[in-house]
């Protein structure tokens, strides 16, 4: 018991809160100690998701009325709107120096900073944080997120599209110059935040696309098909809503140069043997959404297009768990020296 | 490790045989022997359930075919539709007369062979074996099912309305001839055998009333209310089908002859302190079904109708998990003396 | 061409401003010649809502802004929210006092000013205009509706629930104090403007009660089922809402003192014998939803409760259209002297 | 009334049957004379679609018992499972030699018959009768379609496809060795004979692709493009399942050899300038699946994608309507001289 670490999260009446949530209840090595949500200061957690009402849990409390000494957490898990973030986080740093942080906004993932204002229309609050970040595709960068004190949590989409591409580009597997990613994405990527077009008589019993041509997640896969494959890629990436809660559906046509399309199976077999969290089908078999919700594990498959040189790559994830509160946990599992599994075998829901 | 139980599931391809899979992959005192669907037999268990790949689970084999004396199971959990389970259970209990058996199907339920034959149809088929039947409702009948062989686990409509009407009818609260319960189910309450009522496009975008006036769930409210209440009860009960995977939720009207609305909440919130598996919210709150989606959970709420003297009980559950499979491991547990919550910790998953 | 009614709709922007403009453009005998919309205003219809992007339609305009005599409309619709519209009707008629006046709000509804306070937590605002306003439930009101100036079109869970129970009342075929409707709603009934308990993900895969004891709906029940019985009637009443975009399903528990299930059968038959949009099913049969979508029709159905004594009416209709828009077009059609039918004869859309 | 055509529905008890009569009801310029439905022969068309209760309309009988000479119908819609239809239609033109027939099975839209088996693994049945098919892609081929006794209706998905890519293709306006057409499609274009992957519970909350690499309407696309850009063109085509009832929503990306994506628009606005049923939106706008729902509109937009050269198209429609039984009576209008947009003028249904 007086081994756990203690954890905190900021913003925890949003979706990835409530996922955070859900999974740190249930994980063997940590207690919840803190509980923020501006909004809803002062109520408890179950006023704002009543799931969790048999539960014992702080209370929601204001982010500026944390006493960050006296609550002495080990790491804080940060799901705060992007942009808001930059700022409590180096606010945050000053007032508990040794904080670890896991962040889950867009706020730390674009490393360089001109970059990061190009994409996101104003220039970074916090240059030399940003440095010390470290970007956590889990799979990817495995070693520097076990050394890191501020872990930039990837987005749902580019989680789903880069374990899927990365080692395809590292491998010169694939013309960087071809690929595109038509990506599906469930309504809780949204966030709960009110919008028209979020209500449910808008999004279900019907299909769209949105974003096209400048989603913000596409600064992410630039930045990381080109460190992967040597060179500047910029991929074709189309982001749409798919009339269901869970679940990021990336299907991705590539052409392989010299590459069969069993060759591309191939790479993408061995890069994820022994992995966990990431169960590659059979060559020519193609996975679901449905069958890793709630779960933290990425699907996916390889088969050959009949247009001949041309491959078809399915990803797939929930992007609430492996695609944002699952892979922070496992992020968090690096960082404070526990197993990488901890807290994250909870076996997909299906139906 | 090696005094882990041996479970065994029959009617692995089912959605109650997913969900128990699902938990007891999890479980911390069973390993999983054996998993049978006749249909699909020599097939892996991915293959009918693709969320089960990156696990190792036996091989779906025929019920015919299993040596029962070679594999040694502790336990089997039958989840076999119903009609067929009678003659299954009593060969099988032949075949291994020491074994213990969970039967998620309706074929024990009903105490009384004429009830039986009246409302299926048809005689029952092993009458000796259903006096030794323990109907495995937990929180009502814990002491029985810890000592039972054969546990027959009650239907998912009946669990959610006998867990809110049982302790007020065992307390005179309520005025028996006056219960209306209108219930409503997600579709996997229904099976995964394909019918055209079942196709997405029928059951999508709308709402309805099956089994009017002559559902066979009712057959185990009359039992259950009548044992209750000391006398014959006979409640309306109407079913109907939500576009929605997961969940009960009945919707109780009740007449207090006495009882104020506050009192039949005072039962309830006595009756189940303590109880893991039962929630009762405050007085005059009404739960959800998607707080309870993927627990064991049943959350149930009472509040006062305008119409003096009257008062309305909402009770919910996840209709594959406290309604089937959550409470089959729940009544395993007891039979095989390991603490009752085991294994179904699991927190629910909204959204 | 010349000879077509120059129609308005107050508040074009929201779920039953769309559903008018869609039944209105195929009407043969109306112009649209206004629609309104003061967060919109200057916008084309078809930002607001894309389908109707081929059709030439007016310019969203602010209210404040309408040139009243200069557009010299026959009739306008009224699709504002509740509370706003009483001084909003009555601005108008002080501007245009021969206008005729669909309001589709609930602030003409209540007879009795003391009950419209008591409901509505405030005075009633033109207490001399509510007398002259004439409540619109077509089939039960229609001579009166024929020759009012403002109707009252009723809410979509009141039309859903009073068409099948003001014929029973008014034939004393049933017992006025144990009648209970459970009632559930499509998500269109809880309009458009955003917020979280509306969003995709609040409200699909699951299933909840709302407004438990004291839904505005029920002062239009009181007032209507206490007309038609010639004394007080409270009924239960528990609005639920579905996954599902539209439409109402109202299952209602009646007594019959003496009446058998077959003769209230037979007394809503004849009821509706030659009625265009109310179509009674044989005995023992139950409608779906599903079935009259998009239609103006009403589908109903009454069976016998296993119970004796007891019987289970249901009762169906979409609610943007018989519930709402369509009941409203119906009313102008009497109105101005159409046939009832004209613009309404949509066959429902099912799949 | 006399002067009415009279038109048969060959399998009616399918969802595009029931889309049929639905639109042929409202249509102006003809009766519905013949419904078939094999395995429910007999009867009444309401207890297959209850919507259609109150409307009369002839008892469903079996093919084989038509008496083609006393109906004397002058067109039949024929709407049966592909395979079975060529024998069918051949039978049906020996005893009804004048027969006009639209044909929504692909049994008629290869016109290679070495294509045809390939694709479908057998010989065409009926040879000489495909060689006077005319393919019913209507804005295409409307002169042919004119003067057509049997015209090949289209599939939903290359519909959608093709409107978007012939005018490109035949403007030599994109590289034809570049296209990648990612589809959706709701689940009704997958019929209604049940089968466990068209479940409610495997269907709802998540997303697949299916058909990969080998989809039958590739066949169909294959010939199209081809036939447009004057030499074989094999593009890149993957449907998906989408958690809806209707719609298709193709997500096109093409590269432009010369053409800007300004330019790609310019050709799609000229070619359906003055089409009742085509809607180009404004260049950079995308439309919804949910727009034309019910209505026999296809939507399609035109957007640059970020990466220079690529333009992305997306194309929707109504997989019921203008993906089969809209286009199927907008080509029967064409065959019989009616009005090409009489019977087909709903509104779409949003929401």
């Amino acid at each position: 018991m007086s081994a756990k670490a203690k954890i905190g999260v900021l913003g925890a009446s949003g979706y990835t809160g409530a996922e955070l949530v859900r999974l740190l209840l249930r994980h063997p090595h940590v207690d919840i100690g803190l509980l923020t949500a501006d909004r809803r200061a002062g109520k408890p957690m179950a006023e704002v998701f009543p799931q969790f009402a048999p539960f014992d849990l702080p209370t929601l409390q204001a982010l500026d009325a944390v006493d960050w000494p006296a609550l002495a957490l080990d790491l804080v898990f940060c799901a705060l709107p992007h942009g808001t973030t930059q700022e409590v986080i180096s606010d945050l740093l000053k007032r508990a120096p040794a904080m670890k942080i896991v962040d889950l906004s867009a706020d730390f993932r674009i490393a360089d900073p001109a970059a990061y204002a190009r994409w996101y229309g104003h220039p970074h609050g916090a240059v030399e944080l940003q440095k010390k970040a470290v970007y956590g595709l889990t799979e990817i960068y495995r070693d520097k997120i076990k050394g890191a004190q501020l872990v930039a949590n990837p987005g749902c989409y580019t989680t789903c599209a880069e374990l899927a591409l990365i080692p395809l580009l590292r491998g010169k597997a694939i013309d960087p110059d071809a690929i595109v990613i038509d990506a599906k994405s469930g309504m809780t990527g949204a966030g709960r935040a009110p919008r028209e077009e979020m209500l449910f008589s808008e999004v279900s019993e019907g299909f769209h696309a949105y974003g096209v041509g400048n989603h913000r997640h596409m600064a992410e896969l630039d930045q990381e098909f080109s460190l992967a494959a040597g060179r500047d890629v910029i991929a074709s990436f189309t982001p749409h809503l798919v009339p269901m809660n869970r679940g990021i559906f990336s299907t991705i046509y590539v052409r392989g140069p010299k590459a069969a399309p069993e060759d591309l199976h191939a790479v993408l077999a061995k890069a994820y043997a022994g992995e966990p969290f990431v169960y590659v089908l059979p060559f020519g078999k193609l996975p679901q959404s449905r069958h890793v919700r709630g779960s933290n594990m990425t699907f996916m498959g390889v088969t050959a297009d009949r247009a001949s040189g041309r491959a078809i790559i399915v990803s797939t994830l929930d992007n609430l768990t492996k695609g944002a509160s699952g892979q922070a946990v496992q992020n968090m599992n690096l960082m404070l020296g526990f197993p990488e599994t901890a807290g994250l075998e909870q076996v997909a829901m299906f139906p």
